[in-house]
């Protein structure tokens, strides 16, 4: 299952609205097949990793990161696949809410009298699939904020200069996690000032992230979408409006990168779930302009709070990656 | 030699003026002697290595943190203890810059024909030993500033509420830091409004730290010398002449916990040697109060550079080191 997760990453921000899901076939002690659903949705892992079988998967058993769908779209259910195929046993991770399928995958298969295990390495596929889950059972995304500032929580001088404050190892990281999720969101001062580009540079990847720019005006003039920008969205509303309105989209994983005054929006209606923070080693001083804007919280207990869940040094800077508790 | 590091890290903080100097003798492979700087300054780690050892440092190899001394003091220098002892071999990290000593330990030893090897781990020994060496050499303590705060790098709401912003455990390791510091330094405004105790709590500690305000007022009531609380120690000035007057009266190590107006003003001066970072998985705003006041700096060249050295997770906080470059 742990093999299965690592496939499935591989779809994280270019399956929207599907899950990211991986499958891996065992047989006899051997690896026979390898899915992970592709890029747009299709074919899923478990078709992908059954054609990628052929005949070994008879009598295999399959690992699967989410309960295989049992509903007819454009290609037949998954469930129905693996029992054509003849496996032996099937062990899933997650139990799929969509109400098309919400335990019909598991019973198809049990109903054919294949041997099933649930639930392994349950917390790891609900971490993966965190946006799928999010948007099926609340209606909106996952949300991660992105913070790059120096020890003291700037962004910028009083100037505005802001050019390298973290370093070009920190840059090509935020490129790789915008790959990975389905949009990148930014506030609408922040598109006007900084007309910002939006995509994935530096790395290949199969499908640019939507543009998001939260505003009320009319959008300024950003590149129009091509091979190496997304679609360009522009939505306004209250927090909880603007991520329902995305989840009614189909989109799971956003990703915001400010401004603060957007940020602080998104924190003080409890709407962030990931928080990734990149700090350079240096001091700016109260003058400098802060990361995050005015929240409006007269006490302690009404900031939201994170856990640690990853420290490590890339380039020069220091990355930190943080839970909503 | 590294064992001989981490022998000598015992003395840091209880030994100011002297450096604190860990040392090892070896005979026939296996330790026969182990000492460090103690509490005060003496005995010194080759005396107290060599009377550990007793009969077995003849023949020995000895490693020491720091050039052996070769001046008269309150007892015999270390270089001629370790001739006398018959020692067959040394290996010392660094030249003692000390004016009393600046080579002629290593030249004590070479006139009475012992083989001597030098500039062994001699960066981790200047590391270690960076508060007395840049006593010696600039007249000035090494300086730690530590900041704890959120995520958003504030230390308090706007009401001054900043109880818990970070754990238990971060507070302990504090602690353990201030231990390895001779002084704990804070601002006058820090010092009138939170009259801070300034000591080191819940660890064993051979010798509490110098208290120091720097403050061009009287001091506030704070807690007389006693058993837990070190001399209290009120200074002025800028911020290069409160570190020589400080290097004047012999402290190498100080531990500067703000407030913000302080921090700024030892950044600003280029005084800080070493950061120390506890980040809080929470976010504040904008309204609350910054951890650094300000600086005046209007260009982003202006501002300290530091590497980062460590980051770890000391319960629920971030814990990040960083050197000055
Ligand atoms: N160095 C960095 O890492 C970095 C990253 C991002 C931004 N920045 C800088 O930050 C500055 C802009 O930040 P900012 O804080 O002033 O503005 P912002 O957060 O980018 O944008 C705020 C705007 O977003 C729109 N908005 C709509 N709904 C909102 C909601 N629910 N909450 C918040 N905003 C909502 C409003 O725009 P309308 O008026 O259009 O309706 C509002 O004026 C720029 O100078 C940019 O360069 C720096
Ligand atoms: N939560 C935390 O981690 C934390 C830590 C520390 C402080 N604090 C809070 O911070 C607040 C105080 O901070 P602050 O920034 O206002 O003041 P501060 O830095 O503590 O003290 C500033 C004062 O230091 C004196 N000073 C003398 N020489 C100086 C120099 N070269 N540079 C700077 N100051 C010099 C001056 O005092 P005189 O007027 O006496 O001459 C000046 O007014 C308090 O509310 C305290 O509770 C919080």
């Amino acid at each position: 299952m742990g093999h299965a997760l690592r496939l499935a990453r591989r779809g994280l921000g270019n399956v929207w609205p599907n899950p990211a899901v991986g499958c891996v076939l065992v047989r006899d002690g051997r690896i026979v097949g390898r899915g992970w659903t592709q890029p747009g949705g299709r074919p899923h892992a478990e078709r992908m990793a059954l054609d990628s079988a052929g005949s070994l998967a008879a009598g295999a058993t399959a690992y699967v990161t989410l309960e295989p769908c049992a509903h007819h779209g454009r290609t037949p259910p998954c469930a129905a696949g693996l029992v054509g195929a003849g496996v032996a046993r099937v062990v899933t991770a997650l139990t799929d809410p969509d109400p098309r399928v919400a335990g019909r995958g598991h019973r198809m298969l049990r109903d054919a009298g294949i041997p099933l295990t649930e639930g392994v390495l349950a917390d790891q596929a609900a971490e993966l699939q965190a946006g799928f889950l999010l948007r099926i059972t609340q209606g909106r995304p996952f949300v991660t904020l992105k913070l790059a500032s120096s020890l003291d929580g700037r962004i910028a001088m009083a100037s505005g200069e802001s050019r390298w404050i973290t370093g070009p190892e920190a840059r090509a990281h935020v490129h790789a996690l915008r790959a990975q999720h389905d949009a990148i969101m930014v506030g609408g001062a922040t598109a006007r000032t900084d007309l910002p580009q939006l995509n994935v540079r530096g790395i290949a990847t199969p499908q640019q992230p939507v543009r998001i720019v939260v505003s009320a005006q009319a959008l300024p003039p950003l590149a129009p979408q091509d091979d190496d920008h997304g679609p360009l969205w522009r939505v306004e509303g209250s927090p909880a409006q603007i991520l329902s309105d995305l989840g009614g989209r189909g989109i799971t994983r956003v990703f915001c990168e400010g401004g603060g005054r957007l940020a602080a929006s998104l924190l003080g209606a409890g709407l962030v779930d990931q928080l990734v923070g990149y700090t350079a080693g240096l001091a700016l001083g109260a003058e400098a302009r802060p990361f995050l804007g005015a929240t409006g919280w007269t006490r302690l207990a009404q900031a939201p709070r994170f856990a640690l869940a990853e420290t490590r040094q890339i380039g020069p800077d220091l990355f930190h990656r943080w839970r909503r508790v």
